[in-house]
């Protein structure tokens, strides 16, 4: 079974790196002694970086997952709802 | 000049390359069809750490550079302050 | 037509009216001098009481609407699931 | 004992009379049935609007009370950063 996201895997991937390479340029920061706002501004920029790619996971979530079980009938579509609900409650508390 | 958070060096760049690393667990996920869900829920978790970085640098902040800026008297502490309100803001609405 | 959260408009309504009186308590604290970080204390419980009312309304409007859209067919789930992720996404964001 | 925020205690009250009359509006719009996301948008303006407040509280905290338990020295500044710290947790968390 194939989820989603998955036809833009590549652009995924490609967001996740660059995530990465912004929490190996905080290291250095640190390293490095740079001024404490600046490393928070850095930290921000991550933070944000990081909520866009759960904004979208979730939206090709909601398109993909949850209208797929909703069109398939049964009790799934609750199940999905659930899951997705409390994965939003997390986001918004996070 | 060194910084307030300087003595815990060792303490952020631990905290950073987990960071990292859960940011590489999450591109191996996406390469590996995890469940949206499942991702998200590490999303989250990444999100919450970088947070807890920053509410860290802060605090360090506050009671370092902000605190001596004071002592020192003159117009710096305003400015001192205005930025670390500024960084606070974005945290807040990040 | 009817909207999804209906059936509990007592319940949103006794909420709503929480907050009205925590928010006119906040009016009441400034008017009183009371201590800043206590009006702030205030301040984060009346927010994360409307953060509460939001994800619920949103639980809801993903439950009926949504799914009574995909179940309709045609073009509106995705105008449904559009306005949905922006709204989930102002909340992340606010 | 004055508190930081009182200059402006005037201003306070008008933004907190402007929420709780969001708040308000926001019962009037359930009560008549309004479509969901449009009452959720109303939720996330009140929500932005406490937050302002919030920080704008914050500022003048760190500005005033902080500042005068550096400049009277003794241990009382640790406990107020401590505590805006605490404050500051709490927000970036709601």
């Amino acid at each position: 079974m194939s989820h989603g996201y998955i036809k833009d895997k590549g652009d995924y991937l490609r967001r996740l790196r660059r995530i990465e390479g912004q929490v190996r340029g905080l290291q250095r920061m640190v390293d490095e002694d740079a001024y404490c706002l600046e490393i928070l501004t850095q930290v921000s920029a991550a933070t944000k970086a990081l909520e866009s790619v759960a904004l979208r996971l979730l939206d090709e979530h909601l398109a993909h997952c949850v209208v797929a079980a909703v069109k398939a009938g049964g009790p799934d579509p609750h199940v999905k709802l659930r899951e997705a609900s409390d994965a939003i409650a997390r986001l918004v508390r996070s």
